[in-house]
């Protein structure tokens, strides 16, 4: 274990920003402490900001000392490696390898429902029409949810919670913001992400935030 | 150190498939054995029989008995979990981390880059005009590299082959393909890359099939 109090984390808006959502609510959820810079997106001093923390300018950034780490994944790997007692990826090989592919399924997926549904924390729930793509990239992800809740019996992805978990909890905020129909199962699965502590704690942190961008304001 | 006989990699064309290219280069790299299933994509029979290998129906997917893992980032990580006594990450925590974030920053990273100039191993190499977006995309990473280069001395990201590099292999081909200038130690690190039995043995095998596919034949 190392010393608890050095680990900080760079994260954009908490009403926007998936990207941050995901290793924040992982360190909450596993009790690693953190100390957390939030930088507001797009604006002027926006990129000049970000470029003080990472030359990738993006968020979230993790630093812990000299180490810096800036990509969501690449933040939860290293948070993994640091903490190896804390069942971060399950313990048992084909279970972390399938909670891994979920994760990287989220990853590097699922284009068109992230463009066509920002994540919004304010937004009270309303449906949207989507295109035919986010609409597959949905019932993929519904698909997805339930045959890992059968395989290891819930509540979560890998039957604790887990690093997959972390990947997917922006999309629980879509389904809910923008009304899209889920099976049962993954209804329970995002009632179990609601139900968390560390998801309380975002969600109210992140209503109460004052700035707003319009790309991400959907009607 | 598991039976040596069962591992089988299924994946698309070698001409186009980038996301194949980065688990396949990484297990004949460390002389992982495995068997090589490819399917053509974008045929009629294509979706059904990638769905008979995996329920998100993408390559690549790598099959090890019951297991099935089905992300080329998840696949590159379990076969760091099947065998440990490879480096496919680096052993040292930093470099490690640093290792993962730049192929994470790949693996969800680039969209423009990536959609303008798809990996074509037949095509003559030939420049063509980007958009802004996709210039800066390339200059991130022409920056990520040399900054790696730099810290870790070369050849390769890590200075070993690692994972990191299996990520970036396709970039190696597009920057070829269309002509994207980039800095003399990147250029240096292409060389390298391309210099890998590995990369020698896809690029025949690419350069010989039939298969052509107009949305990845750009003039």
């Amino acid at each position: 274990m190392k010393d608890l109090s050095v680990l900080t984390l760079v994260i954009g808006n908490k009403r926007y920003s998936t990207w941050s959502l995901r290793p924040w609510i992982l360190l909450k959820e596993f009790g690693v402490p953190f100390e957390e810079i939030v930088i507001p997106l797009y604006r002027e001093d926006s990129k000049s900001a970000l470029l003080t923390h990472s030359p990738a300018g993006k968020v979230p950034i993790l630093h812990d000392g000299e180490a810096s780490v800036w990509d969501s994944l690449a933040i939860i790997e290293y948070v993994a490696d640091l903490y190896p007692d804390l069942v971060i990826w399950p313990r048992k090989r084909e279970t972390r390898a399938h909670a891994r592919a979920l994760a990287c399924e989220m990853h590097s997926g699922f284009a068109a429902l992230r463009s066509e549904c920002s994540m919004n924390f304010g937004r009270a729930p309303r449906p949207i029409s989507l295109t035919e793509t986010a609409r597959a990239d949905a019932a993929r992800i519904d698909a997805a949810w339930r045959d890992a809740l059968a395989r290891y019996g819930g509540p979560f992805l890998s039957g604790q919670f887990s690093a997959a978990d972390a990947m997917f909890a922006p999309v629980v905020q879509r389904f809910d913001a923008y009304m899209i129909p889920v099976s049962e199962e993954s209804q329970r699965y995002m009632d179990a992400i609601k139900s968390l502590a560390s998801w309380k704690e975002w969600s109210l942190s992140a209503k109460s935030e004052k700035w707003r961008l319009p790309q991400y304001e959907r009607d």
